[in-house]
């Protein structure tokens, strides 16, 4: 098992955003297939105990996705676009379907660090101080932290 | 021709936001056709003597959109995603591909004022206050204001 670096999550005074980096062992590439595949998608996103089923997904620029993530009986549904995929970012849309008004623009950037190592950062941007303080005390950093493990796994045996 | 309200354009000092609004001789839906109709859209958007093509169009949630202004021979080419459609609401994304890196996530609102009328409110949030204030700079107001002028103009005649 390797080493797994915490996800360093931040928020910025000044801008209604949280921003999260997570140095990961795998190529850029890997890390663009991760969150682009549905089906490798699922199997990480998440916190721990959570299952998530794909119900529609086109990952490329001017597509859309929606899924839904269960436990306990209870499911979340989210759903968004994908402003653009590129090898170097993704940039998309994100709504969770129980607060239908809510809308953050989320950026990820996959930044080759060389030696087999890529950083992850992830930025998402919403229209308020409050919403964005409401995110964070929502618990998204447990579930970011166990989903971002669960990926260092899939890297690590191979699958992704 | 109609008395027409000059658009009113607002920043706030706190985010990184342009705020624009606007009362139209309308109901909701017209207003909601102007902006997802294709060939209604490509009449009116942008300021005076600019030609614009759609490319590419699919106004319901989940869907993208691409078009080209032109004039004097220049071309620009913007595209983002309807991430909802909704009859008081539209989110889309939007970027200029002169300047692709950048992305705004646009909002806007109908809202029923009653006796035939109707506010147009639109939001448009990027990550920097450096960038909001480029666009501002760069002569929106008038485009905006000169836009908004034109779908006047085909409320008034009877097109939309």
């Amino acid at each position: 098992m390797p080493k797994i670096t915490e996800t360093a999550i931040e928020v910025d005074p000044k801008l209604p955003v949280i921003r999260m980096t997570r140095d990961f062992a795998a190529a850029p590439e890997q890390l663009l297939r991760a969150h682009t595949d549905p089906e490798l998608f699922a199997r990480w996103v998440g916190p721990e105990g959570m299952d998530t089923r794909i119900d529609h997904w086109d990952a490329r620029t001017g597509g859309s996705w929606r899924y839904v993530s269960a436990r306990d009986g209870e499911e979340y549904w989210f759903r968004g676009t994908f402003h653009e995929v590129r090898p170097d970012r993704i940039v998309q849309t994100f709504t969770y379907e129980g607060e239908p008004d809510g809308v953050a623009l989320e950026t990820l950037w996959f930044e080759d660090l060389g030696d087999g190592r890529t950083r992850l950062r992830a930025q998402s941007l919403v229209d308020s101080f409050e919403d964005r303080d409401m995110w964070l005390r929502s618990g998204m950093e447990t579930g970011v932290d166990e989903g971002y493990a669960k990926l260092e796994r899939l890297l690590a045996d191979g699958t992704v």
